[in-house]
């Protein structure tokens, strides 16, 4: 039972204001329209097994550390009423984690009620509301007499975690009709209007994410306050409002180049890509041109030049920022989760914006790779930063207590002091179902394959279709038409950046097709109930070379099969291996093999003749004169690999992405 | 005037103890005998005019900046009678950056005389016995009641400062005789031995530095407890006796493994470093063959899987660390100056232990590359961390104030917050005579080739040596014997690891030679005055790989020409080239051009047919199937490399060091 649409009334009802992050007023401005997790349920397979886990595992799991840490406490303290509660704990921006995890508990009830994640919510809410000042304001660092209201806003979060708090009131909102945390987060938003609206100040927060959040909340109140200091935000950066704290400069801030001239991505990786969204949210909904393209540059900029093959962004452990063009190095990179997700969250604005496929192609990068990567099968253990290379087996984290997040341990920690990533990954996780499919009046655009049940109104009446599909194991992708009106409509599907011989039949018969400019092989007719669509991807193993710029990963070649970037784990090579001195034949071919259960998956892995390297010549000496550098020595040998996003799930190991080819120099 | 001989009352006559760093007590375990300030003078050429510079720009500079930013009124403050000094500034160790500013200082007054800088060092000698507390206890930090002596080793630095000043007063001793400052570092080493010897402490300080001093007290003074100490704090390491901080394990102080055990560098590059320094000390005076033994395998490790071309060593700018082996991407290194000082300290005194040509070349690759890197041609700015490639040009540093250390700036900052590097290099560079050759009972080895005078006793009388050389613009070394005896005895020549043919000729005769197992290229007679011992050492262009497991640099090469690292500076080249898409030709020929006037030095530049890429078929793309890869594509172009020492002088540019060579993959 959907929440949303039954407060609605209209259980069965597709309204145009589906429950789901983003959802644009200046519908004419879009490509294509969201449809929410009323419309889309995904209803098997690895991401379903992940919303179902997310629910029931993560969420406890948060909640735990959340109260162990002072997390709520810290807020449930400013109740005038409250007795006991222990002195303000963990760093200063924590009251965003805690609306992070609330925001993923919302999404989850417009996927599907529960009395105990309702009453959570609402626990949740009365201590907010207790904690609210009776001007709006709400911050429990600054409310706890640690830092002065909007003194600090370079450093202090204040706007930041206020838009989390909106964020999470809209996902409430949305999700189940209720009003009561929106009602907080709306008069917390009324005090940032008031003291920031109108030009009244000339700075804004250090962190972006507020501009985002107040674009949000105009779309659901349709008061353009908030969308005229949301442009207003977005216009200050670049002009060095900010003063930089002793540590950063401008450009860490995205302070030192305004955002229209802006043409490639600087400076804190999250706060880089959060603004990138806001300006998008704001252009959609201003009409603004030169904004929409301002961001569709940087983001170019940032895919072909600033972005991993895993998905991970932001090279730099210095300020987790961006590093330059092709900085791009596996082995000292940082790759903040919350940066991919920011990106996943940038690339969905663009498509509804624009309706090209390569955003559509750089979410599914992120969500098959890095995003998976980042989680535990066991679902309690997350990266914060993401390697894609490790050397040597690191110690794995702590089971109890939380790890610094300088570098990621050998395994997963339980939770960090810093804790923005894991509640990060609950929400989108969460909120998953409505970043897949997309509608025009006419038609329904699939941006990715997953077993799903997608419900809306296309051509003035209802339809569904049924998503059967074991990709990314196999590339077919069968649609049912189960219900459909008399007119004619089309059903769009993405054609990823990486196949080659993508395929369409229309109940067994092939039909022509061309890819159109966008991106999308496009079928249009007048569908009859039980009609079946199969798209199919031809998923082979494939050798991916990087941009010759990219010096760190030169002479070498990953191996991806579809959207999966594959690894080559320690665990699963023959002991005579060190993967640090391995070298792959260059004429090897890729042998798959289908595993029952890998780690809990239905999956595949590969393996590939290579050689694993003695490097007798080299005994003793970091270089040699070119004439004198040995041929390749060593044995041939099976490499096995497995996808990226199940790697260090077996204890601490060695890892590698790109793995040279022999001969590459010499 | 050389003061030390002076003061000695024995103006000509060069005795065991000379004048200069490391002096070891147990000479027969020395394969070679150093040879201090006393015994060699650098005449002119390049590392002359550094000196020279050091003493009359580079001191003055520093000691401004040192009274600037409060280091030395830091100490002033604790006399009881001073009177209006400001609250203590600055970080808590600042009162080692003061130290090794006076051991330059001292050192340079070793080389001759200055009533200048001996009033200098009178008046820091007085702040310092003023400020020193009448146990022997000295901490500006501690003493100004900002934190509790010993109790917070981990962090506090303590016995780094009194290493340091330990240091100070000894080089100040060797130098001039005078022990007004060494006494009081006697004074404080001897608190560290009342609290600290016997065992009385299972902790040592976080940061090494105080196991050298010790011992080198132990060898100005004789008395026992000093090196007994410096042995504990060795073998406490690795017991996981220190706390560690919140950010760093114990990997991070060198305390996770037994040093004994230990088999490589890990944690912090210069604190690791410095622990080698103090293990290979320890390991002569005690003849503990273990102890060198595992010094040893560290430096090894650390020599073929840690170190740059450059020389730089410690890649993680997190910890400013040791990363994994061959984990040495140009584009993230950090690569602190310190660290690579602390490695020519290491390796002179291996090199004095073991007699081994390798000590000296990485030696010689430190002090032609990194070091020399280091500081501006104008002697007045610094990098304290080295990069080794710069894909965009950065803002230069300001000329007034210090920058954070988080990258090296597009020019030399002035000075910095944490002014540990610019002394340092100061100390480095007063002190550099004594790092260039040793002797045995009758042989005198050349380990570096430099225009310099040589004059000691061999054979039992006294010899002198003229060396006149261009080296490293010319390969060829004429060292005439100037003074000699009538007895046998031998001239040793490092020959480099680099050089290919070298050749000897005594009087112009070529004479036969077989380069023995240390290295070293041997002439043994009877010499005439007047004689002439020519080394010829052919220089030309050579590309040199690095090791297949250096991922950052496959398919890459870099050129060196003798000692000297060759870089590709953005102000060299073609307009229309962007350093960061290029690459050379295979067959390439490098044409080498003699200049007068390159930055102040008679140089060579070298230029290479490259092509300028226009990677045309990348547009928008990261990466691409293997079989997708476009040939390459671009103009031909001559690019010109200038030694790597000598890049960022001309305003802030673009560098690199290795370069792709065309068609090593695709």
């Amino acid at each position: 039972m959907n929440h949303a649409a039954h407060d609605r009334g209209a259980p069965s009802v597709i309204t145009d204001r589906p429950v789901g992050p983003v959802v644009p007023l200046a519908v004419h401005r879009l490509a294509c329209h969201p449809l929410g997790l009323d419309a889309v349920t995904i209803r098997s397979g690895t991401w379903a097994e992940w919303q179902r886990d997310n629910r029931t595992i993560t969420t406890p799991h948060a909640f735990n550390w959340l109260e162990a840490d002072g997390t709520v406490d810290n807020l449930r303290r400013l109740d005038p009423a409250a007795d006991g509660v222990p002195a303000r704990r963990g760093p200063w921006f924590t009251d965003s984690d805690l609306y992070k995890a609330i925001e993923a508990v919302a999404w989850d009830l417009g996927r599907e009620d529960s009395e105990e994640l309702t009453s959570l919510i609402a626990e949740m809410t009365q201590i907010l509301k207790s904690a609210q000042l009776a001007d709006g304001y709400l911050n429990s660092f600054v409310q706890a007499g640690l830092d002065i209201r909007w003194d600090n806003l370079v450093n202090s979060h204040e706007l930041y975690c206020i838009g989390h708090l909106i964020q999470a009131g809209i996902a409430h909102k949305r999700s189940t009709g209720r009003t009561e945390l929106f009602d907080v987060a709306s008069k917390a938003a009324d005090v940032v209007v008031a003291d920031f609206g109108g030009g009244r100040r000339s700075d804004t927060d250090g962190h972006e994410e507020i501009e985002m959040a107040l674009v949000e909340l105009y779309r659901e109140t349709g008061n353009r306050d908030y969308l005229d200091v949301a442009a207003q935000l977005v216009d200050r950066r670049g002009h060095r409002a900010l003063h930089p704290a002793e540590l950063w400069d401008s450009a860490y801030y995205q302070d030192a180049t305004p955002v229209r001239e802006q043409t490639t991505v600087v400076g804190h990786a999250v706060r880089a890509i959060y603004l990138l969204a806001g300006m998008v949210d704001v252009a959609i909904e201003t009409g603004e041109k030169s904004l929409l393209d301002a961001a569709i540059r940087q983001w170019e900029s940032m895919t072909a030049t600033k972005t991993y093959l895993t998905g991970a962004v932001g090279s730099r452990f210095v300020g987790e920022a961006f590093g330059d063009a092709h900085e791009l190095p596996p082995d000292l990179v940082y790759g903040e989760t919350c940066a991919t997700i920011g990106n996943i969250m940038v690339s969905w604005r663009l498509l509804l914006a624009t309706g090209e496929s390569r955003f559509a192609d750089a979410i599914e990068r992120a969500l098959y790779n890095l995003l998976a990567a980042s989680t535990a099968t066991s679902r309690v253990g997350f990266f914060y930063n993401n390697p894609a290379q490790r050397r040597t087996a690191l110690d794995a984290a702590p089971t109890e207590g939380r790890p610094n997040r300088t570098d990621a341990p050998g395994t997963r920690p339980a939770w960090f002091e810093c804790a923005c990533c894991p509640p990060n990954i609950m929400r989108t996780v969460a909120s998953l179902s409505a970043y897949l499919t997309t509608r025009t009046a006419d038609s329904i655009q699939l941006h990715q394959y997953l077993p799903a049940t997608i419900e809306t109104d296309v051509s003035g009446a209802r339809v569904r279709l049924e998503v059967e599909t074991l990709y990314p194991l196999s590339g077919t992708v069968a649609v049912t038409v189960a219900a459909t009106t008399g007119k004619e409509w089309a059903v769009e599907f993405r054609v990823p950046d990486w196949v080659d011989g993508a395929t369409l039949a229309v109940n067994g018969s092939p039909v022509g097709f061309s890819v159109d400019k966008r991106g999308y092989a496009r079928v249009r007719r007048i569908w009859m109930p039980g009609d079946v669509i199969t798209l199919n991807l031809p998923i082979v193993p494939r050798f991916t070379v990087a941009h010759p710029s990219v010096d760190a990963v030169r002479g070498a070649v990953a191996i991806e099969r579809g959207p999966v970037v594959y690894a080559f784990e320690s665990v699963d090579q023959p002991e005579t291996v060190d993967l640090n001195h391995v070298e792959l034949l260059y004429d090897a071919e890729i042998r798959e093999e289908f595993r029952e259960d890998l780690l809990g998956t239905q999956n595949v892995t590969l393996s590939i003749r290579g050689r694993a390297r003695r490097d007798a010549g080299w005994a003793g000496a970091g270089w040699k004169r070119r004439e004198d550098v040995p041929p390749s020595d060593g044995t041939e040998v099976d490499l096995v690999a497995i996808p990226y996003a199940l790697w260090a799930n077996r204890g601490p190991s060695v890892m590698r992405i790109f793995v040279p080819v022999e001969s590459s120099l010499a």
